[in-house]
């Protein structure tokens, strides 16, 4: 069984946008993860599809009803349905490489995409919605934040990246930043390729990007710079 | 003169994706912003169009030239253009509500969406990108990156959020998470609407939303509830 992911949305055009590009793309014509686009106002009672309603208590914006979120979960995941069962929210849990990681190594995923002011609180809470946030800032709606989402999972899933493109040295999969690239051409604009990558002494240019990534994730991440070094 | 957004990408045709819909697709069409897409294999040299060579001192993947990727940008942002110059990578300061708002009421932005295992590190230094990461998390490519980056900022330029939808009560705007929202019906799944929402006395209402965001920002997310009770 490969990956298979469930995006409930306003805006089913956007999909799979960036997510049918390059490696990602490739990977669902490989057969790698799947994607299923649901449309909510597929899910509404009147004829006009409404799926909002002014907030209670008063406030700008709208709110999306709980009774049409909660009829299009239960019709794309029914009961048995072993699928986490996302909610792209600013108020939610900040998404994390380790979070990542988990999710690929799970069955796929639902993932509503919010809209409007917010999301009546009932439905997150009698579907056990599992909020997560891409960043602390805030975006028109969840469509982006989604493909953020699962673009972070699907390069993960087996087969989708080639072996020549290994994780092992990545931001975040051993706590550090990554280190600073240098290519071909020797000099650019006066400036030379440090000179320790070009001796072809591998232990001392492992030796030099680890110090380089630990310079950099102390300066610039202080905050999982102390996680780090909690660690070690 | 309004804001300008100039993305350098090796995929053009993911833009404008999702940020040609919704009210930053209309944002566009009323003027409030512009956007352009410069493929950056056109500033290829050779006839394969080649951007990219491997790493210096060895390792995965490929590495994405400084030549290149300068002459795009001088191409683009010739001296005197004033809008930032952005690299979205996962090496960079994380992106806040704060530098959002700053964006927005500057001229524009130059996004330069990162591929391969990484740029050469001449490049940035030489032509001062900000490093900007969206989150603690790898993407396949900086495109969608560029997508959240742009979505934040458009939503707060003049005239693309129409008066009803307010930024004021928004999470990040005051420090706090945002309260629960609710709507009609009154009743779903025997969870009834807070009957405070609906005892129409606006200062109760006002002070148990903000409780409603202490409570959520201190249970959720400790780092913002420290920053919040420094402040106060």
């Amino acid at each position: 069984m490969s990956f298979r992911a469930s995006v409930i949305t306003l805006f089913p055009d956007l999909f799979p946008g960036p997510l049918g590009a390059s490696v990602i793309g490739r990977g669902m014509e490989k057969g790698a993860w799947s994607l299923e686009t649901h449309f909510l106002r597929d899910y509404a009672g009147d004829k006009h599809r409404t799926v909002d309603d002014t907030p209670s208590g008063g406030g700008a914006g709208m709110v999306l009803r709980s009774d049409i979120l909660a009829a299009a979960l239960d019709d794309v995941a029914p009961n048995g349905d072993p699928r986490p069962k996302i909610l792209m929210s600013p108020r939610g849990a900040p998404l994390t490489q380790q979070r990542v990681r988990e999710l690929a190594q799970g069955p796929g995923a639902v993932v509503v995409c919010g809209r409007f002011e917010g999301i009546d609180q009932r439905v997150i809470d009698a579907r056990n919605l599992e909020e997560i946030s891409i960043g602390d800032y805030v975006l028109a709606g969840g469509e982006v934040a989604a493909m953020v989402l699962l673009e972070a999972v699907v390069r993960l899933l087996p087969g989708v990246l080639g072996a020549a493109e290994s994780h092992a040295d990545e931001s975040f999969e051993n706590g550090l930043l990554e280190y600073p690239h240098y290519t071909r051409p020797q000099s650019f604009e006066g400036r030379d390729i440090p000179e320790i990558l070009t001796s072809g002494d591998h232990g001392r240019i492992e030796k030099w990007r680890r110090e380089q990534s630990e310079a950099l994730t102390r300066q610039r991440r202080p905050d999982l710079w102390e996680l780090y070094t909690q660690k070690s």
